[in-house]
């Protein structure tokens, strides 16, 4: 979507609005990454949450910029289905931003919010625009984004993507949608029984556990990779996330740390394996050489790195692709990677 | 526990404190069932929801009975612990009820609020109440009380409970507790993909539906079996389930009844099997007869029905244990078992 004004008096914003987080980006006409930044937006609670989630991130950026929006929040189960989830965000974003804005569309390209024929190329297509960036750049590879909820897996080859599914149904069938991510996953959802030393020990069907609490007691949780209270909203510590993780077996924690990281990482290897798993799968399924370098995006992109790495496969952080990024900006922008790549593909 | 007074005046009142419901019976000296009910109970909400739960019922029950309590309610996240959470509901209990009362432990039987000396076998235990009273009147046979939450497995003979299990994390490691139950169960907790039709579809780690809304949408759901709001707020219809189950599967209802159905079958079966391999493996590692009862409790009892006759076992609803049980409170009292049993223990 060109306008008339002339390119470099131009900035670009990017929206890529979760049911979970709201991630921002902020880049300057020649490419450079202005501002980026997430906040949390719980949209099963109602879409008024968008708009706190845009009054706390709408200070530190100017007006007159261009706008582009993507999504996947439209499945939150506040709205009734996903095309209304699709209308009201587009429908608050309007009213927020006063203007009319650019939308990422994954087989139209980039359209005007107005004319926006096909619902179904709006709704959770922000895996696809991160994709389709990379394929402009780098020919052949894998992306594999690890948000806070899913993990994206994104193969493409001679420049374009190559997958299988095209919405999340789909997408989780062919493996290409992992719905695993670094903190939000409930431990109830990764399996219902861990094995340590041989013994295999079942779990609570219960809320009082998710992998934030895992990684955060084996050190890799990054900072400010959980945004949401802590189950039983007690504290974000490691003898809170110990607690809470024995409190999924049936137990009380003792204070052994040791007991609790144990399990934790029997945990965590459930959960990498069936990204693992994924990943191979797609490579032969696409017929991706050896050779080939796993993009890491995402809040998880360290575990991603793990993971491609036990695999004995390359590796690069997404960030790395992002000219002049400033040290301090590299996690934040492989958290937002989606939110820099739609406002760079309408650049 | 018995008191001065003489046995013909009293009535007994068992109150079966769960995380999630409180369950009352009221029973008179010759062992007739008076009242039996359940009520919401949310303790992870704080222990403030057990004094409303308990306002909710106490104008129905009269003053100068005796009381017994039993408890799952300790493990509520609320809770820093079981032990707190097992104090705080005996104080709270005490607080309500303004008199002492008589509380279930597994290995001294029914001894004084003020008398508590060993936390551990107050925790958890309401299954084995259930258990030794059924021990009592049939000598041999299995329980199975499939409550909202939890499934508990209680194999007997010779008119004792034949249990490996100790406490929650024990006896879900043996088998004698699934944690799976027939309504608040969530679907991403059952398993991550279904089969149908030999195809293998992946589910959304979301909290998106519970087991509620596949067995309402296969006709097996009891009524008020089902006490908490729906996850998506929205209404406890056919409607509501088949819109729910579709999202887990990240899919919109296009209001084909039967897709859904068919997707809730697939569920069922899945929870349904964990029920059934546990119950093989306690019958076998009992050495109890294959002519063995199987004792069907809970609000899930006619689930509990159909898996037992689909190994061949006999069955029996444990409402037919009781004695002159009006026709309209065989469903309440199979559910509210436990609070039958330990007023009845009692007496």
């Amino acid at each position: 979507m060109n306008t008339d004004t002339p390119r470099q008096s131009k900035t670009y914003v990017g929206w890529d609005i979760g049911g979970a987080h709201l991630k921002v980006a902020r880049i300057l006409s020649d490419g450079s990454i202005e501002t980026v930044l997430q906040t949390a937006c719980p949209l099963w609670q109602g879409i008024d949450k968008l708009e706190e989630a845009y009054h706390s991130v709408c200070d530190t950026l100017p007006t007159n910029d261009i706008h582009v929006v993507t999504m996947t929040g439209e499945l939150a189960d506040s709205f009734s289905d996903r095309k209304q989830g699709v209308y009201r965000i587009l429908d608050a974003m309007a009213h927020l931003l006063q203007q009319s804005f650019a939308v990422y569309t994954g087989n139209e390209g980039i359209v005007n919010n107005e004319a926006i024929a096909d619902i179904e190329s709006v709704a959770s297509r922000n895996w696809q625009a991160t994709g389709e960036w990379l394929a402009e750049r780098c020919r052949e590879g894998i992306l594999i984004d690890m948000g806070s909820t899913t993990t994206d897996i994104v193969p493409f080859k001679s420049g374009r993507i190559k997958v299988q599914g095209d919405n999340d149904a789909t997408r989780m069938r062919y493996g290409e949608l992992i719905y695993s991510g670094i903190s939000r996953t409930p431990i109830m959802a990764i399996a219902d029984r861990f094995d340590i030393d041989g013994v295999s020990y079942p779990i609570m069907a219960e809320y009082f556990a998710t992998i934030a609490d895992v990684y955060r007691l084996l050190g890799e949780l990054p900072e400010d990779a959980d945004l949401y209270p802590t189950c039983d909203n007690a504290a974000k510590t490691m003898d809170g996330s110990a607690k809470r993780i024995e409190r999924m077996f049936g137990c009380d924690w003792d204070g052994d740390m040791r007991t609790a990281r144990v399990k934790a990482q029997a945990i965590a290897k459930v959960q990498q394996l069936s990204i693992s798993r994924a990943l191979s799968t797609l490579l032969e399924r696409n017929r991706l050489s050896e050779r080939v370098c796993v993009i890491g995006a995402g809040s998880g992109y360290k575990i991603v790195q793990c993971i491609a790495e036990d695999l004995g496969l390359q590796f690069m952080p997404y960030h790395r692709l992002l000219n002049n990024l400033p040290k301090h900006l590299e996690d934040i922008a492989c958290r937002c990677a989606t939110a820099i790549a739609v406002a760079d593909l309408e650049r």
